[in-house]
């Protein structure tokens, strides 16, 4: 996979794309990551990259004619990019999400910072507008660092075994069931008992239990979406956790 | 403010604190953020900081001890610090908790990289569990960025004028309408009529209502809770978008 990023500040990439998962996954040649200035692209004769509003209004919005011929520039004639601006008015990055662009052979993620983006660049440049969340950010740069994660550790081979067990768990669409390592007793802290039971069944239920118990309290609307048994429905009663998310019971 | 970050990965932040508007909080002193390693708080021999989850299961958890003597050392008599876990399980971060942190003397941001969290941390360490978004991270150190980033922006003269007035108006609950920059036609792409006439009560209609469709369109859930005028309901009406968000019109 190829990854660009056209941003103002390429500098900022470096942390993330020289340590853990992604460093190993470029010396792998899983993928190839190249954060790029999209300022030597304009065409104007002082590099600027943005400009006023049309309408009025205070702010400045990145231009299209940078970006187009950046975006152009980095296609290769064979491949079809997946062409993505970083905003909070695109549509909520998932999961389901990130395991789509992995399948892609080369993603072109675009950095606003600061600025707006000409509406052209939206409509005419890109085939995706994505947002990391409900929260603004400087520009788009985390955004694109948090795609670039997601992504290079779904690429076969970049993770280990014991890297993706735990996390992984996430994609059950439950929340993680508590988890306790050593020592059983911390500073007058114990380990629930059952875990050191030794009795497996006991321990699969409990920590099942535990997960609609987390699901239910911090986010009930995993849950409505969630393939309830009745044994589920009949221990969340029993907790009185149902209110939440009556929809589904 | 202080900001602390509890990572195995440091070096990850440099480009984040080094560029833009965090390096010039930080010049500015509006801001202190550091980056701790916290192996070497570890008391086992070998610097370990990992172990195997009681009662099975594959994937290794932090332990207790070397974040709860970590934070001890990060924390000052005379400031009570949130202490926030990154962690998918946590809650959904949103601007709103945002501009909560921007209130807070000290953050310290605790980063799981691969593994998963001893219970106890959570129970007995943090103030707080946050996750940045529905999807799988390599570790919790995009998180603190993302968090960094969003809090630091909002901290008393950390930004320009130029520099906040574009993206802030996403607070207004609504996602932001088109905007359009020069040239007036690039590539046979011209700009809507109306943001050249000058009629600014126009221009301004204009906007809300591209504002209101883009809304209706890509996120319905924003519009349950945007205080709609008896105008935006008949907008939406007549433009056929009343349909995704039926319970508030």
């Amino acid at each position: 996979m190829k990854i660009d990023i056209l941003t103002l500040f390429p500098e900022m990439f470096k942390g993330v794309t020289e340590s853990s998962i992604i460093k190993n996954a470029i010396e792998k040649k899983l993928v190839d990551v190249t954060a790029t200035d999209f300022r030597p692209f304009s065409t104007h004769r002082q590099g600027h990259v943005d400009d006023y509003p049309y309408g009025g209004g205070a702010g400045m919005l990145l231009m299209a004619q940078p970006l187009f011929d950046a975006v152009a520039h980095l296609k290769k004639d064979e491949v079809k990019p997946r062409v993505i601006l970083l905003d909070p008015a695109g549509v909520p990055y998932t999961q389901k999400l990130a395991e789509e662009l992995a399948q892609e052979e080369q993603l072109i993620m675009i950095c606003g910072h600061y600025e707006g983006y000409d509406e052209r660049i939206r409509e005419h440049l890109v085939t995706d507008e994505i947002s990391i969340g409900d929260y603004i950010l400087t520009g788009g740069e985390v955004g694109a660092m948090a795609i670039m994660d997601s992504v290079v550790r779904l690429l076969p081979g970049a993770l280990g075994n014991d890297e993706s067990a735990i996390t992984d768990s996430f994609s059950t669409g439950l929340l993680e069931h508590p988890h306790y390592t050593r020592p059983a007793e911390f500073r007058g802290l114990e380990v629930p008992s059952i875990l050191t039971s030794g009795h497996h069944a006991n321990i699969e239920r409990w920590r099942h239990e535990e997960s609609l118990r987390r699901t239910a309290v911090r986010r009930p609307d995993l849950l409505e979406v969630y393939p309830l048994t009745d044994e589920d429905r009949a221990f969340l009663k029993a907790e009185n956790l149902f209110e939440a998310k009556e929809t589904n019971i």
